[in-house]
Parts: C-alpha cells; structure tokens; sequence
C-alpha cells in the first residue's frame, strides 16, 4: 500500500516527533487493535462510539446489524477512527512533566459497504482468526440468513497518521535531584484466567490474540 | 449528583438490555480510565483524539497547552466523550455469536475551563494521585508558570449512559453440541516490570492504580 497521504488532517501540529505517516507503523497499531472508537456526526450532534474492529489489507473493518441507524450513518458521511494502546505511565520528578507512553492510529474518511456473500465469509473468518487464532476452522461458520442480517464495513487506510511516544520521563535539569522514584510503570492489556461454559473447561483451551499479554 | 438525564443522545435503542444510566455506575467505570476518547468538529471534519483523563465529583476532567488548538476548539464546541474497557473475549460455539464483554461511557456536552490557579493545582493533585496513588506529595507539585501554561478543562458528567456487557456466550440451542471451547476469555490492563530510571532502582516503587492489575 501507498503511504497514507500527508493531508491537512494528518499533520500533527503539536509535538510533531511523535507523528509517524509510515504504512508499516500504522498497520502494526491497528493489527494489536480489538475495538477502535469512531466519531460521527448524526442527528445534529458528534457522537463517539467504540466498535470491534480488524484489519485485512488496506482496510479496517467493523461490521453492525444490516438494520443498523449507526452503519447507515457511517456510510453516508465522513468520520475520523481512533485507535489507542495505553503503554505505560510515564512518572517524572515533576507532576508538569508526568506523562503517558502510548501508540494512537487515527483514519478519516468514509466507511464503505462490502455486500459480496463470499467477501463477508471471508472478513468474518478473519475477524474469528484475529480474537483466537486457529479458531475459525472449530466454530460454526456464519449461514447465509447471518450473512444477510450483518452488514460488513471497511474504511481506507488511504488518510491515517499514528502517533508514538515511548520514551521516559522528561525532567527539567533543576528537578532531577529530586529523590523520588522516576521512571516508567508499563502496561499492557493481558488474558486473565478462562472462564468456560458448562461442559468446556476440558476441551482445548482457546488461543488469545498473540499481542495479548499472558 | 442526580442521575445523568435519559436524553435523546443518551437513549440506547440497540440491545437497550446493556444501557445504564445510574450515576454510580458512570462513576466507577470514568474512575478506571487514564484515557479517553473526544469527537469534535474542527475545520469542518470530524476528528477523534485520545486524551488523559480524571474524575472529581460530577465532572471528567482533561488538560493540554494553554495555546492548543484543540482546547480552543473544545472550549467553543459541543462534543462526544467515549470512555472504555475492554473486559473480555466471549468465544462462542458459532461464529456469529461471538461477542466482546466491555464497559463503556459516553459523556455528551462542552467542555469548559476551570482557570483558578488553586482549583488546578488541586485537579492536577488529583490526577497525579490517579495515575499513581500517594504520589503527589513526593513530586514537585506545578509552578505558577506550568500552572498557568497548561490548560485545564471540565464536562458536566450531566448527560452520559454507561454500556456493559458482562455475560458469557449466547449460542443458539441448535450450536450446543459443537465440541469447541465456548466461554470468556477475560482481558484486563496490567502493569509490567518496572522501568526506572538511571539512580532510582533503589528508591521506594510507585504504585499503580488500583484498578490495574499486577
């Protein structure tokens, strides 16, 4: 894919080192993404809204009921997606300088609609892959009545920037005598201890998603 | 605080089963946040940027520079706030029934700005001690001149819904005798070892919030 463009919307004005146009870097956040949040403009007023989301090539994908007032909206009107990991707390000397490591990804454009039957097969088989990996080939694949009820969006990744701090803490040289602990708390999000039906807690273990902390 | 008011923007009509609207439970979802999400419109495009975040009393509170842009844009604008924790996997028999446990806010108003220099050194008190309880009086609290540099900002939590998931999969009766694993696979922020800076491996740790997990 091209590098995503360096549009008006894509220039970060402030702290302009942690901007990052690369296609690579941008994927890499996104693929380590379970849900996005999107802002949109309905009804008069911006709404902000998470969504489950993956990535296939050059797209994200997220998907709603076919019947859905929130994917209409998205289809006939611009939006901006926001993805965010939260790395670390960054503790400094100085509350002035305390700050947070992070990897953000944000796209503009418009959703778009993928109606093809054997498309959507395959977007659903790898958002399935994406949460557990090798589990799509154990689960009941969607009927073609659950391909018609859900509708399957995509949006380009043609306008994204990421967004990259993850270094220490920033002290002033004046504070740095300061005798308290500086440095850096990481954070991560991590699987806790499986929680399976009635009848499962035998049966192979599901895989979580390789970013996925242990 | 009177319970958040059941407005347009705030009635859920989707799988209305998971809405909330009772002011403790807004709380103590914002209260497990560092992050949130904001909508706006600037420059006639919608945008949607992630931002630190705390809570006191009846208002979500953020910051930036005194001569952002955004902040501007905030001060003059209604917007979106969406706040959420991704809570778990919930693996299902089909592929159709997979779902994600979550809790979520939505915070819908205009941010506005609290200039006092005593109420921010003692919001930005509050935030250190969010970010790392007991840390505020260990560090250098804000100068008169990072006070007035930073810029802090408010949102009345007064129109807001909470949106949880919290239960296990909901395969239809026909998919129960699938031989996969069902069930949840919990996922939560955790923090990780240490990363201290040069001359402070020795010192006393910082502690992490309460609600991450070790």
């Amino acid at each position: 894919m091209p590098s995503p463009s360096n549009t008006p919307r894509t220039q970060i004005h402030r702290k302009p080192q942690r901007a990052h146009h690369e296609a690579a870097t941008i994927r890499a956040i996104i693929d380590e993404a379970l849900v996005c949040q999107i802002a949109f403009n309905q009804g008069g007023s911006v709404h902000c809204l998470p969504m489950a989301c993956w990535r296939e090539g050059d797209f994200l994908y997220i998907h709603g009921a076919n019947n859905s007032r929130l994917t209409q909206t998205l289809l006939e009107h611009e939006c901006a997606v926001s993805i965010t990991h939260l790395d670390g707390l960054v503790l400094a000397r100085s509350a002035f300088h305390h700050s947070m490591n992070y990897r953000s990804v944000a796209i503009y454009g418009r959703f778009e609609a993928e109606d093809d039957p054997a498309a959507k097969a395959a977007a659903f088989r790898a958002f399935v892959e994406h949460v557990s990996p090798g589990r799509a080939a154990q689960v009941r694949p969607p009927s073609p009545a659950e391909l018609a009820g859900t509708r399957l969006l995509r949006i380009a990744l043609d306008e994204a920037v990421a967004k990259i701090r993850n270094w220490g803490a920033e002290d002033a040289d004046e504070d740095m005598a300061i005798p308290v602990w500086a440095g850096v708390l990481p954070l991560a999000l991590g699987a806790g201890p499986l929680q399976p039906e009635a009848g499962c807690a035998d049966r192979q273990p599901p895989a979580a998603p390789a970013f996925i902390g242990g």
